[in-house]
Order: structure tokens, then sequence, then C-alpha cells
């Protein structure tokens, strides 16, 4: 036999429950306040948008919490995901590193996402929800929210950003066969949409836009309804550690340890799902060596180029404020893409590490991204989603380190999902059609002129 | 733990050899003819377009051939492939059967081909071939020798047919990505092309002239060159029987004992894949209860409605002459979405089989398979391609027998690839576009009326 490529584990020696990375971290997250009152909010608050499961998840201190047994029983569909030996990429680069990825593109919706969707479809079941609505823009989160809702008979509608409704079908397509509502927003169905459509029946819509309906369709709606988001919030990031816990186990298995972990950032879900249950190790010895790196797109670099200040989550200014770095919640990104990383802010808990050194943040161009992703795809196989390539151009850089310094470092990332939707992308860059975006620091400066907040 | 849904092998439990069925059928093979002198071809006949270990491949009757180190190699980027149970679709469907499924939709290209690419790619790499040339209709075969292609480091040329080129361009981005060139066919690339071209500078092209394209382009080519198939051909099927062998063995994991194995035909390299290795017991017990299906579509139904004689292979008459059952060289299908199946004759083993009695077949239609997909997919969360719903249809079809009758048996089907390149047929069946196409006799005979050839 050759070398072994894959580390798998059976559905027996799958984690049981979720690491909780609130019980270990040595300092405490500043409170999410309300955004009428500016105070902190509290479960009441909350309670019209959430079962109250997931609200005590936010807020929970327990460093384990189990995982509900018909959660698992969905996630044994992909789950244990493989983890990969990149042992061509690594001829390819000629590296004395070793390089691993966790392959997150193998659940139903083809990325990291359902491992939440399916955690928060359960828990709305639990609570009596019978319909959850939600907001998408390329279709990652609606899809794997749709196929969730699906496992659990639970109504699932979405509103999808006009311009992705109209340009990316297949990823709308999906929704509807797994039973979803799906409409464009701005819609007729809610205020919000009509409003806009009355002011422009073109628009294209945004994602805040299409939050704004969602959130009205959960409080005015007479099924009892419920919202659900897929990034930024805390019980999403913890329903992801599965993500590192299995990875964990699967180093053993390889007989490896990480030296560096990379993983690309947008909301931070993916992030914190690979890198969390590694960090208890950084919090007891100050010493280790081991380094954790954010891998965000130059058009949207929160960590690295955004201000540290109380904001909203979303443009229109309806969610909760987040201590967060964050580039202003008016802030619009390039349409770059890698959709999934089109984010102004940051989940409070990546934050507040990155503030406290334990991790480090990069920002990487498009083209440098498309270049790795088709290295990627013609050594591992694998065609990488734009969003997850920015991880794979974290991992080559840091290997291309090893060989100028000719150390055979351990290096992890997180493969998040696959590009089966994101062919065009590839035929722009193929044909030379792609562009890189430096953002000027005077379009950061502006956006950022509503902060602070408080 | 919920009830165990994944059967999964290590990469160690992986099959070394693939099972060749002549060295244990209870009957000769009709020899292949010539098309010119209508005599069995030798070895030099079929030299020009294979590698000489494939053509001992279709002639050997050894029962195990060994799986060359740099096979297995590649093959565990996907391999071994799970082995599912279908609990979820069992309690929509209230049967006391037990459903298991191999998925084959986990390799880079999505189906069950790269079984055979990667296999064709490393005997051509080893004989000295520089560049494989190939036709392909919707695209599942060319981004399976693309991606096969580019691990071996050969240049791979996909003469796509221009309706395929023009309407549905995400399979030949995947192919582009992986350093594949593709051309539309009919092109300027060859003589066959460019009269076709002078004829009719719009025309829509057909895959028997993409085979023509494609056979011109490796004889005529200076650079060392071969041809790839990707069914019909012993050493296709061949490649895929470690299909079913990894099926046996997770069977024995899973403590059953197949009843009824369902496969979807085409030309037959999936339903090989999956039902070969399971035979030897049938030949060896004509009292075995084993029962083994194939699903053929009722727009080409070969192994149902076809007459048996000698047919060429391609619409074009170059290929040598199969004795099978066959709706006849000119036979066009009609247009639906299961391209991969849109085939008029069959591999010769499984028209022999059929022929002896040893399997069955069925032809259903459209409308009943995309239900099927559809309740797949919104059960077990995975969407089927259109080919591989037709091996859910016949599943399902046994499943509600099992309910009717009472009795438990076990239903083993093979779930060919996944469906994210299709997903504009699902539209159209959930818009209700989906039409049922029953072929006309008149069709049939009038497509058979170059039939017996000798």
């Amino acid at each position: 036999m050759p070398e072994q490529t894959k580390y798998v584990l059976s559905e027996s020696e799958m984690p049981e429950a979720w690491y909780n990375i609130q019980a270990d971290l040595p300092f405490d997250l500043p409170p999410v306040l309300h955004p009428g009152t500016k105070q902190p909010v509290g479960p009441a608050d909350l309670a019209p948008l959430f079962p109250m499961e997931l609200i005590k998840q936010e807020v929970s201190k327990e460093r384990w919490i189990e995982i509900p047994k018909p959660v698992l029983d969905v996630y044994t569909i992909w789950r244990p995901s493989p983890l990969y030996r990149a042992h061509r990429l690594e001829k390819a680069l000629q590296t004395p590193a070793k390089i691993f990825y966790k392959y997150e593109g193998g659940s139903p919706a083809g990325s990291h996402k359902p491992n939440t969707a399916v955690a928060q479809a359960f828990y709305n079941k639990e609570a009596g929800t019978k319909r959850i609505a939600t907001e998408t823009g390329a279709g990652q989160w609606g899809s794997a929210l749709a196929f969730a809702c699906q496992m659990f008979g639970i109504e699932c509608k979405v509103y999808m950003v006009r311009t992705s409704y109209d340009q990316k079908p297949y990823r709308r397509n999906l929704m509807e066969t797994w039973g979803a509502k799906v409409v464009a927003s701005p819609s007729m169905d809610t205020n919000a949409g009509r409003t806009m459509l009355a002011q422009d029946p073109n628009c294209y819509g945004s994602l805040g836009l299409a939050i704004s309906e969602a959130v009205e369709d959960v409080v005015t709606n007479p099924t009892p309804s419920k919202y659900a988001l897929g990034s930024v919030l805390g019980h999403v990031l913890l329903h992801q550690t599965i993500v590192g816990l299995e990875t964990i186990k699967q180093l053993e298995l390889a007989d490896a340890e990480a030296d560096v972990l990379v993983a690309s950032v947008g909301g931070g879900s993916n992030f914190a799902g690979l890198t969390f249950p590694f960090l208890p190790a950084k919090f007891k010895d100050p010493t280790s060596k081991l380094r954790v790196v954010a891998i965000e797109p130059a058009a949207a670099p929160s960590l690295t180029r955004g201000v540290y200040a109380y904001d909203f989550g979303d443009l229109s200014m309806m969610t909760p404020l987040i201590k967060m770095y964050t580039l202003g919640h008016g802030f619009m990104p390039a349409p770059i893409h890698a959709g999934g990383l089109r984010y102004h802010g940051m989940a409070s808990a990546i934050c507040e590490l990155y503030r406290h050194g334990y991790i480090e943040a990069r920002a990487v161009n498009q083209k440098a991204t498309f270049e790795a992703g088709v290295l990627f795809a013609r050594t591992e196989g694998i065609l990488p989603a734009p969003e997850s390539a920015h991880a794979i151009r974290g991992a080559i850089d840091e290997a291309l380190k090893c060989r100028e310094e000719g150390i055979g470092r351990t290096i992890v990332f997180n493969l998040s999902g696959h590009g089966h939707f994101d062919l065009t992308s590839y035929e722009k860059y193929m044909n030379g059609k792609i562009e890189d975006y430096v953002l000027p620091e005077e379009e950061i400066k502006k956006a950022q002129e509503a902060l602070p907040i408080i």
C-alpha cells in the first residue's frame, strides 16, 4: 500500500460533545448590547428569534455541551469527515512541511455550514418551531439550513439576495429540491421588501435587506417561526467545534502534532470550528509553539485593518451591538468570488483571541487565492470553494516558508467546502479575468465614520 | 450512538486486485469483430488506440488482476467509498426492507468514472503515452479523464458535443481547471470536424461525431497519443469491480447479505462495478436467491426492447462490432436528463448474463425517476445524479414490493454520482416540465433496419 492519504474515524469514534471555549478563555468576552438601550442583552431580548437552548449556549460556561442523539444521527450522513495528508501538494511545493487538511465539503450542502444548521434545526424542532426563516447571499448558508430543516420536518423560508437569485440559480434549485421556499429579496412578502420595491422595482437587494426581511417574517408570521444565523454568534461557533475535535483524534492516528493551524475567516465559524479545540494548550502553556492563523480576504480585512469597537452585525442596524474588529456596518465589500467571506465584522471570541495575541491574521488577495485553488485541484484532485482557497493560500505560504527555512513543520488547514457551484469563478480566473482588489484606506475610514457607536 | 449509518473501510482494507468475471463466466463471450473484415479483432487492431496492458485485460481470463500501486495511491483520494444504510428512506417508504447504497459520488469528478479513468491514465503513462484524446457528451467521462490525466502528468484533449459545450459550461470549466484542453465538437482540429462545419457551420454535434474526431486526433497527432473510453469495453468494466468488492466487505461489517442488487445501466460499467463480484455465487449455485436487476431508461431500453445482434458501438460505424442487445447504432435517444444512459447498446458481458438469465432488466421513465431522486435527497440528504436516480427508482420499487409482501429483504444499490451539475434538470422537474417518453415501436424498428450486420 502507498503511504496513508486519509485518516478516517468510524461513527463510534465521533465526538459526542461540542467544545465550549468560553469555559477556558483567559479573559471575559465583552457583553453583547441591545441596539436600542445599549444595555447587555438578556435571554428575553433574543427569545423572539431563537429557541431557548441556543440562547443558553450563547452564554454557557460549560466546557462540554452534549450533542443530542438526533443531531449525531444526521451528522453520520457525512461525519466523521476525513483528514487528508496532502502528499501531492507537498511534492509540488518541494517543501519539507507535512500538510494535512480536514475536508468538510462532503456534507450534503457541500460545506461546514450543516454542522450548525442541523443543530439549530433540532433545537428549534424540540422547542416547537414550525418554520425557520433566514437570509442567504450566494446560497451556502441557505442550502445548509434547507437540508437541515428537511431532516427535522420544519418549513424553511429563505430570502435570497436578488442578484444571486437571478445569476446563481443552482444553489436556489438545491434549496428547493430539499423543500425550502426561496424568494428573491427584496420580496413582496414583507413590509421591508415591499417598501424597497416601491422605491426601486429593479433593486438588486443586499444581505442587510434580506436579514431585515427574514427577521420581519419571523416576528410577524402566524405560524410559530424562528430565525437562524450561519456564523458570528457563539452557538454557531460552538457547533462547528466538532471539526477540530475530530481533527485532534485524526492527528493522533497520523502520529502528528500541529505546529500551524490555518483557516479562512468571514464571520468566523469555520475558523473557530477547526482551531478552538486546540487553543486550551496555548491558554495553559504560554510558551506553546502552536501558531493559529486566520486568513481573510484583502477585500474585507476586518482583523488586519478594522477598528476594535462596538458595531452592528448587519447593514440595517437591527442586530445587537458586538464588540469586534470591524470595517463598519456600512462597509460594502467588493464583489469578490469568495462570497462567504464578504463580512464587515467578526465573531467576538475570535476578535478577543486576536487582541490578546493567541491567534494571528493575514489578508490575501484574489489572484493568489485562485492560483492556490487551482494548484490544489491539480495536485489533490478536490476542487475547493473560493472561500476555502483562502486557507489553502495560507497553508501554501506557510509551507513555502518551511522550504526557505528548511524546517519540516506540520501544517493543518480546514478545507471548508467544494467549489462545484463556483466554476464560473474558476473560468474567469483561467481566462485572466479575476482582478486583485486592494481596499483604499479612505473607503475604510468612510465606512467607519459611524463608529464608535457607544 | 444512533444505529449505524455508514460502513467505512480503512485504506489498508481497500481491495488490491480487480475481479475479472471472464474467469468465471459459465459461457464464452462472442468475439468482437473488425468492422472491415468482420473477423475477430486481435491486439494489433486495437494497438493504435489503447496501450497493450489494457488490450490484454480485454481478453484476460485471470480471475484477479492486481491494481498497480500508483492507481491505489490515487484511489485513496476518495476510496474506499462508504456503504450507507438508508434508514430515513426505509422509514419514509414504511418498508420492512433493509436498503443499503454504495456511494461513488465522493470522487473528485463526482461519479464512478474515475475508477477506470485513473487506471487507464496509469497504463498509458507506463506505455509512454503523452496525450489522451476522448469525447464527452455532458462531461461526466471527460471530467473523470481530465482529473486522471492530471494525476499522471498526461495531456488531455476532450471533444465535447457542441450543445453541452454551450449549454453546460460547468463541467467544461471543471475539465479546464484540471488542465484539460476542451473543444466544442465539431471542431476545426480534425478533418471530420472541418467537413461537418463546412456543411453546417451551426452543427450541434453528436457523440458519434465527437468519437470520430477523438479517434482521428489520436491516429494523426505527432505526439504519441491514445484514445480512452468510459464504458462498454471489458477493461472499463473490470476497473469498476472495486465498487462491488468493497461492498462485499462492507456488507459483512453490517452483518447483512444482499437479496437484491440494483444498478442503473447505460453502457454497463456502473452496473458491472457493483454486481460482477457478487455473481460467482450465482454461477456456483443455480438455486441462489440473489436477484440482480439492471435499470435502464425507457427512452433507451436496449436490454428490455433491443434485439440481440452484432452492431457497431457508435453512430459513425467506426468501432469494432459487438454482439449485444441493441436499439441499432443509428438510434438517437430522446434528450432525457440522464445523459449518461443515452446509449443504443450495452457491454457484451452484461448482454450475455441477461440472455442466460443471470440478471434481470427493467426500464423506468423520467418522472418516476426524478420523483425517486427528490425523495432520496429529502430523506438521505444526498442529491443524486439523474443517472443514479434510475437505480434509486429500482431500489424503491423493490422496497415497496417488500412492503406489499411483508418480507424484509436486503436491497443494495449503487449511487453512482451526485447531481450538483444537474440542478437545472431538478428545477424542471420541480416546475412540472419533465415529460415521460415512451419509445414508439416504429422508431426502434427503423433504427434496427441496418441489423443484422452479419
